[in-house]
């Protein structure tokens, strides 16, 4: 803020290197909110008259209407939300509107208003994943039996059920659910308002009650600390960018899944583009950025981690810069998450060439060498080299599967194997037979769907 | 893993770029619990013999004794920690050792494993971060009314006592050691072992069993996520990178705080380092080095962040990287909480210079501008227009504190400014004025010194 | 891109995550002259007329004129820059429009402009640099023998000039010049146009033309190359990053030596802010932010290397994010270069200040040593452990500085140590002293001076 | 350093943050020759006797012996490599030991080491480089006419030739090892040795003929940037972090690739690796890995940044952890080149299978839009509907590329298209079309390889 004792005008560099309103104006909402719990604050307190309070707040809701509907004219010579508020409370009401600022400073102001924005925007961001959920869920159901391979170094390693495999997401956003909603509370924790420029203030003010009235969970315990800290907003971005490699890891699975080599899936038109010169392509575009996306949100916590780093206490002009990366990781992770939900509700899965994909690569090897443990007592390291001997066998011979070799040709190699153990062989028999806990089976599956919908569906109620 | 059906021998570079056993031998301990856990329970389901998983359970513990001791040779050729152990157990027991590996694979092996040492590093990084909150309670009980600058831009503020700045670090420590307890106890969510390669497996095995042996929560609930899935490190490197941002900015004050034009604080013998040519110098070295090596956790993070990014399930060998990282980034850590608490302990403040440092920039205007606000009943803003014109004729008039004007001089700028008002402006008042809630006059430096103990108290008693 | 033979329109989340023209109509300008080049080059090949290449080149400047003056509306239906200027130009002159994509593709057209805009973005970088160096020199020259203390860990070492300091940034721009150079230089090797979408095309086209028309050093040599690649990026971008290092470097001595403890320096009002709540504050607000966005260029820098990793050939629609990412970076850097040159043109310096610091700390010790040695004949080592021996006397009879100390004290450590040797002790004489090549004393660092005006001149006029 | 003057010993979590041997100990050759360098020109300048030059000399040889035997015992004490080959020397040598280090420092040693190690770094990753486009020009000629699906968005676009696909690699690799060549020059510019700890020294040094004796292109111009600068080792991480991309983009194909879906390649032996569970498994770990180190690459030098970032002049000890993370990009970037060569030397390619797939996907639908421009006259944009049609018909009808479709059906489209028209749209057809300037036609490819073997070769005969 220039004025008072300045005798010169800034630079126009210096003006559009300081200026933030372009960015922080998407704080208005939690600006007026927290201008308005503070007045009400001093009212209660004696700092301002009731009638004061009661024009700045008029005042106030005045403003978010103009906000809310476009029409506010934001005035970059006054540099940030907060003054562009102010100012304009000032127009509008005159005197009360400059009693406003009374036990407070635009530094707890800004960490409070961002506080706010970073829980809701946690809040936004949980809701969306557990939209993500559901709709995995529903298609993990309906392919709880259906077929494909499982991989290991993208190398076919067993059959595995295309439900189970869409069910490792639910886990994952599970998780990432649950750092969200840490991350929302830990947001909500100290409210800065009243903390001042850093050192508190003499007014006085009852912090308690600005902190209960925004939804904080109290008022923070030191002023410096509430001025200066932005862990909360680190915390909510390595968030983002952990739940974003889960993203990014389907999206990824996308981009394989249908391209023309695999072939297990096709996206819907709504969501793949054409090319402007090969009529022909079916381009999985929107997965593809949700890719590079992820890889934004990561830098982005690297940028704030370094801005914070070795900064002395306690507000620095360095932390301007916060709000932009949080706001664009949040952007970014927005995207991605509805743009993951739309792919995979549309998605449609081939299952012929998954079960054929399933047969290929031996993928069945294993099933032989758990045979040999379980029927024949021979020791897993001594039934892996057995094992591995077949499969050198029949590639030898052509076959691209265990399971279409002569029994005749398993038994040059031990004798032990019989046709019970070369029953076990079909990719199908093998899915099933994984039905230990968290195993692939199908039964497993539809068990494991009916236990997240109702964990689900209980963390619904239970926020309703 | 070369051998079985494979014709050649793997490449020189192949196996220096594969070998993973000099980083990840750091976990033979968990990967022998791992061990015998899995060992007793396929004892308890019948699947070894109980006399079997009696050696296995011996070999285990003689091969723990000989690392701890140094005795074990590791052999690169081997790999991995898992084929070490593996393989010298073979050696010792026989038979049994080759029925170990039975319905697991080294994918849920070292998943549970890595997760298993993360949680106690995340454990022991917490007990580092208390033992520093100690040191900052009793070094902020004993300065509790000495009164410094109080900064924003490195500018001279207002005053604050140094009490108030140091409890600033233990709220910023306290959510630091919330996060890393969230850490571990993701880390114990979800055993992975019987997740095997990633299918589950066909052997009746009990996961419940070997996860509560293991000290988890219970066993993963999918078999794919189970193998693939690092968040659980993500979340842990990135806490600590959070909390590095905190260490690195006390360490900046450090090196603030004893440069001769500060001459705050200075460090012991034990804590400073000299130079080659320079006799006189008194070096911060290690606070540097934690600026530098929060920097480094930060990366670490990105790092791990990155690999993870768009990598199609399950396990594939690019996740062998995340224990390098990981490991440094625990290790730096360490470093830094371990040095910080040693220069925190030791380091000596100057009572005298930080006091006229406070005195100086005009640090009590604001005093000024409230007491307009509150005495003369005049609106904060005008308040902050009188007071800046003050400012400027104490500058013109070569002061470098208001307290030293005269009292006629600010009747120059404006009338109602009194002998009570000019006597408002000492530093010792001013931060006795600001005894709000979170504020810095020394008697709420002193009840949160006490709130803080009881805290810190209490949780050690929980815990103990 | 839909349309063809695509049933269902886009999901409106598919458009917001896909649509790029946001950010990509920067390149209106380089996509217009690519457009016009190709026409020529088309009409030249006989693969459209003369005519066609005429209405093509006509409706491209009008819609350029439209573009510069605001008046061009941008359709997010249209996607990108590419779509949105063909499409106006098909509108505005029907067939010939429709002639003008023969030949090319928007891999092969998004690249070229890309490359361009990179190119003329380095080169104005450098001129930003060049005109900082130029106001380095100037205050350099100002300050050849304003004495200030040299730090190595923030602890006085020796004493400096002011002058020799700001040279050191000199040196670090010129490096950072010639990397920007070179940038510029990749950026404009190997033009894409003409590679089709990734196999080249069967027009029989003159790439040559292109490329030259538009000042490449000749066509990309392999089409799958020419439509992937984005090293030219990485490359600006890093050096962006790597020059931020040294413009973050002198942005923080900003903030330290504007500080109260330090003194050494004010910033002018044009580019200091104050503050809401304290009105006594000059705030060096755009040399934090120049801090903060040396961490966001360092970052961008990051989260491009990591979408690019790991991607197949050839284009991927993650590409898209390329742009964002390097203009985000350019911004970045033209606002802290802009910004560093508007502060250290006004930035006052206080001599005495600067000079009253240098004399603490003992700054001269290592004149001592180096008399010893070059007086007595004393190993470098054995003087080093004498003057430490001095120190800690000075020190202990409470001397800041050595010179202070009277000689008969020195003479009961080493009798060695003469009236000739204590008169080396003070700090104008020290600077002077060292004026080995690259040293600080006053007559090297103006002969520094005119070597650099001697080279940066020699520069323009090679330019000019 | 501790000593001299320091009453207390350092704390032992200093000695172990601050130490730095265990990274440093790999500068001790350009250590040594810093030290000979230095220890000749002294005595060329008088400063030093011959006799005593001679003496550490030949002390000098004598360590270089030791370390590179394995001899040499390094001191953790002693902190870093110089005062650990100082010491050594002096123990050997005595007093002329104790003369070494007239008019240098740690500073400038450690900053010239440094450097010089940097640039033979450069230099071997720049030979591997050339290796490694070596191997590919090879595969890449013995590949010319090897048809294989073009992707872009992993979804086929059209026929290419696997050398064409290969020789994008050389192309990229060429411009990493200008790149490479500029960082190698940059480290040789400026020889710190003499800046001594930041000022400059007062012994008349030989500046210039230590730097040539070094291989430097000349002293540093100014003595504190020379001992505080690192841009040269950001440089050369930023220049292996981009070619990381290149290598892992590289890496990144050879797992698809060889996957069961593609089935395009396969690794031998040497460079695959099993499963212990799954025994048909061949995992290409290596290529995954070179992914995985891209990735840490491009953090060593994010971590590199933000640790010079904001760092005020001249040395602090921040720097020292720059050492260890240029180390670790150069041996993470040694291993990804060395194993991409090895893998590269060795993969077998499936012609058939790569050019089955080449005819999927309508890979040839371009050439149909270019026939119609060229021989019927259509403008693009309009035979690229008519083409779409064409398409949407094929797929409707079963086709899987537009080569299988009777010209009858295509003239129920479009009239126009005849005989000849459906004759282009074989894939071997559709790359020999495709022959303008670095297009995929196999003409194209061979000529290309003649040409980057006489660029390779003049250069390999340049250096020699």
């Amino acid at each position: 803020m220039w004025g008072g004792r300045f005798a010169a005008k800034p630079d126009t560099v210096m003006q559009a290197i300081n200026a933030s309103i372009g960015v922080d104006k998407r704080l208005w909402r939690e600006d007026i909110e927290g201008s308005k719990a503070h007045a009400a604050m001093l009212a209660a307190c004696g700092i301002i008259t009731r009638d004061e309070a009661d024009k700045i707040h008029e005042g106030l809701e005045a403003i978010a209407l103009d906000i809310a509907s476009g029409r506010f004219v934001f005035d970059e010579a006054l540099e940030d939300i907060h003054l562009n508020i102010e100012a304009r409370l000032t127009d509008m009401i005159g005197e009360p509107g400059r009693r406003l600022h009374t036990a407070r400073s635009r530094n707890d102001q800004v960490a409070t208003d961002f506080k706010l924005w970073t829980a809701r925007a946690c809040d936004a961001a949980g809701d969306a994943l557990s939209a993500l959920q559901q709709v995995l869920l529903d298609r993990a159901e309906e392919h709880a039996d259906w077929v494909m391979p499982g991989f290991t170094h993208l190398q076919t390693a067993m059959p595995i059920t295309l439900g189970h495999h869409l069910l490792a997401y639910v886990e994952m956003l599970d998780r990432d659910a649950m750092r969200l909603a840490a991350a929302a509370s830990m947001a909500r924790e100290g409210c800065p308002l009243g903390a001042a420029a850093l050192a508190g203030t003499g007014f006085p003010i009852d912090r308690g009650m600005t902190a209960k009235l925004l939804g904080f969970d109290g008022p923070a315990g030191n002023s410096l600390d509430a001025v200066s800290s932005r862990d909360f907003a680190l915390q909510a971005v390595s968030v983002l960018a952990i739940c974003a490699t889960h993203l990014s890891r389907l999206a990824e699975e996308i981009v394989l899944w249908t391209s023309p080599q695999f072939g297990f899936a096709r996206l819907s038109d709504a969501w793949s583009t054409g090319s402007s010169i090969m009529p022909q392509k079916r381009n999985p575009d929107a997965a593809e950025l949700i890719r590079a996306k992820a890889s934004r949100i990561a830098a982005d916590f690297q940028a704030l981690a370094s801005i914070v780093n070795a900064l002395p206490l306690a507000y620095a002009k360095d932390l301007q810069e916060d709000k932009a990366l949080t706001f664009s990781a949040f952007d970014s992770f927005d995207l991605c998450a509805a743009a993951l939900r739309g792919m995979m509700q549309t998605i449609r899965f081939n299952r012929q060439t998954m079960a054929l994909a399933a047969e290929k690569g031996f993928s069945t090897a294993t099933e032989l060498a758990d045979w040999l443990v379980r029927a024949a007592g021979i020791a897993f390291r001594d039934a892996h080299h057995i094992v591995g001997a077949c499969v050198k066998k029949a590639e030898a011979l052509g076959h691209e599967s265990l399971s279409s070799m002569a029994l005749s040709e398993f038994q040059t190699i031990d004798p032990r194997i019989n046709a019970e153990a070369v029953a076990q062989l079909s990719v199908d028999k093998a899915v099933e037979a994984r039905d230990s806990l968290g195993g692939t089976a199908p039964q497993r599956v539809r068990e494991a769907v009916q236990r997240w919908r109702a964990a689900l569906g209980a963390l619904d109620e239970e926020e309703a």
